[in-house]
């Protein structure tokens, strides 16, 4: 058996998240069932990030075992040719048959894009979340910076999440203006359930000036969801790469 | 009676263009749904441009005349509350009653957006034509140059267009590169039936080296749709701007 790894990105707007369901149409499904017409047999997927319903990627991981005898780098062109437009293998590899995309994972980017006003632009209404009032973005990369380095994230951990420990290390987060839209940028060595959602609803508030920045760290030591902004809409949210 | 006007931005790929069409979802017919809710009965609309099917706007101007006493500029917040989402209206206001959106209207501004590659990406796949060579950029902005001014512009006209004039202005047209996209940025007095997509697909030609820059003044002095290039698919194309 072969290993092959795939970077996987697509528009995630019209699925149920990442994770295969057995009646929901979902990232992994779909691109289960190209591998399916393409191999004559479904293989078992793993895949780095489990995004949910409406977030984005532009480079999940992905690895299945497979018998084909079809080159690595082949199986972007022939998996495309299965699967739909919102879904794209942008490169494919064989690699070491104990390579895991979620275990040798070393850190993964993620991007939040906010746009201000009153009315989203069509063209942009299923990638970015849109705020009635303008924001302050110096204020939001200041409390950005206080959620840098090891701590116990529970306060931005959706409430319910079984993970053995909440303890993730952020190697970096900022905020910064990209045209009309709103970034933040947020990298780290793993997430819990709806945190960068969480970190993103909560910079909002930041940035409307309901709470200051150094609260951002009261908020994180704190331990408490409660204590935290809301989690903001999924459609802001791209998994952007995956270091290994 | 009272003449409204609306600034209206759709993304055009799940309707079958702008123009009414009884048993076609269309972007005129879903707004004259909204209407039809906010004033009890459908009014007829005017609009500046009939966009194609999958071409997006970010500006088409439309009018349509009532006897509601809803103040000019809280219709677009009245009509958001009764369209889909990727319909928007951005802007609305009283004009007087002879203003017509098409034969008042001063240039027009449309771009081209292009992507290079093998592979488009899902968030952009629906805005962007992607080609598979690198192309010349500089030629293609070298070719762009002549076309502006006063022509016959039939070489890129859809064949079969009935007009009682093929002669337009085009008062500039640019080619660049917008972060990894390549732009067509072009305005004029009007626009022949499929001429951006044809002017398109004439430029693409260019930058992949099938045609020199300057054969297109030949094309266009030869008044022949033949001897340009292909009509470039309609997802790049978007109207953006309406001068009056």
């Amino acid at each position: 058996m072969r290993r092959i790894k795939l970077l996987v990105a697509y528009d995630g707007t019209d699925y149920c998240g990442w994770q295969f369901q057995p009646n929901a149409k979902t990232v992994e499904g779909t691109l289960r069932q190209a591998l399916a017409r393409l191999l004559g047999t479904e293989p078992e997927t793993f895949g780095a990030s489990r995004t949910d319903a409406g977030v984005h990627a532009l480079g999940n991981v992905v690895v299945f075992d497979t018998d084909s005898t079809i080159p690595g780098e082949r199986f972007s062109y022939a998996l495309n040719a299965f699967l739909p437009e919102d879904i794209r293998v942008l490169a494919s590899e064989e690699v070491p048959s104990e390579f895991h995309p979620r275990f040798d994972c070393h850190t993964k980017r993620y991007e939040y894009r906010i746009a201000e006003g009153r009315v989203c632009l069509p063209t942009r209404c299923r990638y970015v979340h849109l705020v009635r009032s303008k924001l302050d973005v110096a204020a939001m990369d200041e409390a950005a910076k206080r959620v840098v380095g090891t701590f116990d994230f529970s306060s931005f951990c959706a409430t319910g999440a079984q993970v053995e420990s909440r303890v993730r290390t952020i190697t970096s987060c900022e905020v910064y203006r990209d045209g009309k839209e709103i970034v933040i940028g947020v990298e780290g060595d793993g997430f819990l359930y709806h945190m960068v959602r969480i970190l993103a609803g909560t910079l909002i508030r930041v940035g409307e000036h309901a709470y200051l920045p150094e609260q951002v760290t009261d908020i994180l030591v704190s331990k408490d969801r409660t204590k935290a902004g809301p989690t903001a809409p999924a459609r802001g949210l791209q998994l952007c790469h995956i270091q290994y």
